[in-house]
């Protein structure tokens, strides 16, 4: 019968990341039931540890069962009846998505678009949500697909002078830079645990404000999902009685629980400021090996996911390959209009640190020499190592 | 901070079920990425490992990435467009359940009933059936709110005669008692981890067969749930070239992996005759005790789970409270009609073991004994050794 034995991985793609030993371990821990007392008491501390890593205060913030793409799910079926109107910013294949999944839900969806690589620019919006009354307005806050970070507090200012609900995918987002959902006016959000979190896949957090909690409480139509259903989600996570839903997935809490532990003990800012380092490193790295970074303006660049052209003359897939056979370091490659074109690489949790970024600098810069491409050999790792003594 | 510190039960409920420490090692083991070629693998063995498990040779069997009730949804969200019938058979709280999925994604349901702790009779299926045009026909094979075990031939035949689809809920059955889906003719079914499997929740092994998955690709409208897409999940899981739908929970699957190895490595008939003898040896003991079981049909009782009536006079919730704060033993309460009423223990996997047959019984007689019940002591114990011994 099959062993499992899976290869030991650099995880330096777009998600998962490396796990910490210790959220790992906890996912070896015995089970306990769902509706023992002593999970309840583990369920009330993963939502209290979820809060301040999105920057809110909100009751209504839990981690669904199921991985980030669930979340986006859980956002647009409770929040959207057939026939309401949805305005969705794309800049890059999650934007897409939003529009799918909203679409699914009945929303008529109108979208406000950006070149895959730049942020949404809120004058668009602004121009956009005259035309018609939205209920909804969504943008991706970390696109995973492009590398880009959208500024929001202007586009949350304009969906509420609207009155419309400001919806913010922080899937990439969470855990690596700072969300602030109740500063910025973030009705609902929804993030994933693989990213910056570094639990491993399988819950999406969530949170939602008492605004979007309303329109929650209210709707005409139920909702087109059971196992998503917030009003019956919010009476097992929340509720003064604990009335069963589902079966949590008791591991993935242990592991989630862990994951933010170990944030905390760090201290938000801390892992914020980590993120930021390792993350101009690697990317004045890549850049003193003569690549192009595809976000151009600095502002707009994640630190937790660089995006990088792939160089003329050189061939995607086996660069990608070697890095993972020979060096055992997984980046991603490139998705839709960047099929082929880029690679995406992270910096995500536990799976950044200096460390990496040496690694996956030095390992790129022997790859790319070895395949003619020209570049100043130790450039990189010296431009890297400018950031951090500098 | 806080620490997770869970205590070490004894799980005998209705799910989860004690997780075999490999099983719970294998989810302490590194990530990989989901699309790295040696999760790829991973992924075809868990499919061929699940399939004799479903007693079937379907190409279109995986798991799906949220826990059971995910998985009823997965399959009617995909089977059912607005306005189709559905004929669903209802005996207990899934079934139930399986109303308000179908409903949900617009299924007109008719409704076949028996009384909570009996089977399902086919005649009245076949009655039923004669009255309009159903699309499909839903059942649970293993009723974790009864105990009850439903045959399943005979409202097969009658479902395929009508040329409707045979849905089964296989999530307390599957690992615990044979299903033979292909012999059967069920033609979709989901199930869970956290039962017979004795993997921890968090995923749902589906099956479905041609007829279904012809029915799928010719749907005339989208899926109204992105998550539980098969047309996507499917070239995922099973493509020539694997397609990004999700990011898969990788412990998860690990986990799920180690688990269906350890049932191949004792052997499927040997797994199914565990369970049929120590599900015996605790009816015979609760019997002995004087107790009364909630299936009066010894067919129609399941091993994995018993359902007993609380006998007179005696506080629920008083004796589930000794028996996991002193004993450390979790069972499950009664749900729906049963509330207050029932006590379920469950037998499931890793948990069905002589040791804890004698475990519970011994507990539930110091227990109930000093709470007045009057009942021969070490009859219970007697009665279920006298099952090993025969």
């Amino acid at each position: 019968m099959y062993q499992l034995n899976p290869p030991q991985r650099i995880l330096l793609g777009p998600g998962p990341s490396d796990v910490h030993p210790q959220t790992l371990q906890a996912q070896a821990l015995p089970l306990i039931g769902h509706m023992d007392p002593a999970f309840i008491q583990i369920m009330n501390e993963v939502a209290e540890m979820l809060r301040p890593v999105f920057g809110t205060k909100n009751h209504l913030t839990l981690p669904i069962s199921a991985t980030g793409s669930a979340g986006m799910e859980t956002v647009f079926v409770n929040l959207i009846e057939p026939g309401d109107k949805a305005l969705i910013c794309v800049n890059g294949l999650f934007g897409e998505r939003m529009t799918d999944v909203a679409a699914r839900c009945g929303a008529e969806v109108t979208r406000v678009e950006a070149p895959w690589g730049e942020a949404i620019d809120p004058a668009q919006v602004a121009e956009a949500i005259k035309k018609d009354k939205f209920k909804v307005v969504g943008i991706v806050h970390a696109e995973t697909s492009t590398g880009v970070k959208q500024p929001l507090e202007e586009i949350a200012k304009i969906a509420h002078d609207h009155g419309a609900l400001f919806v913010v995918d922080c899937v990439t987002s969470i855990g690596g830079i700072p969300i602030e959902a109740d500063k910025v006016g973030i009705d609902a959000a929804y993030a994933g645990t693989q990213k910056c979190l570094s639990a491993p896949p399988g819950l999406s957090p969530v949170t939602f404000n008492d605004r979007a909690v309303d329109v929650i409480m209210n709707r005409k139509t139920k909702v087109q999902s059971w196992y998503l259903d917030l009003s019956m989600i919010a009476k097992y996570w929340g509720g003064t009685t604990r009335v069963y839903h589902h079966t949590a997935p008791i591991s993935s809490i242990y592991a989630i629980h862990a994951a933010l532990r170990l944030i905390h003990e760090e201290g938000l800012e801390n892992v914020f400021a980590r993120h930021a380092k390792n993350g101009l490193a690697l990317q004045k790295g890549l850049e003193a090996m003569g690549l192009k970074l595809v976000v151009e303006n600095p502002d707009h660049r994640l630190p937790e996911l660089t995006t990088v052209y792939v160089p003329e003359g050189i061939a995607d897939a086996e660069v990608r390959s070697r890095l993972l056979h020979e060096y055992s370091i997984e980046i991603g490659g490139g998705l839709g209009v960047f099929a082929g074109k880029i690679w995406r690489i992270g910096l995500m949790g536990h799976s950044c640190r200096k460390r990496n970024v040496l690694l996956v600098l030095s390992a790129l810069e022997s790859i790319l020499s070895g395949l003619g491409y020209k570049c100043e050999k130790g450039a990189a790792m010296a431009a890297a190592e400018a950031v951090y003594a500098g």
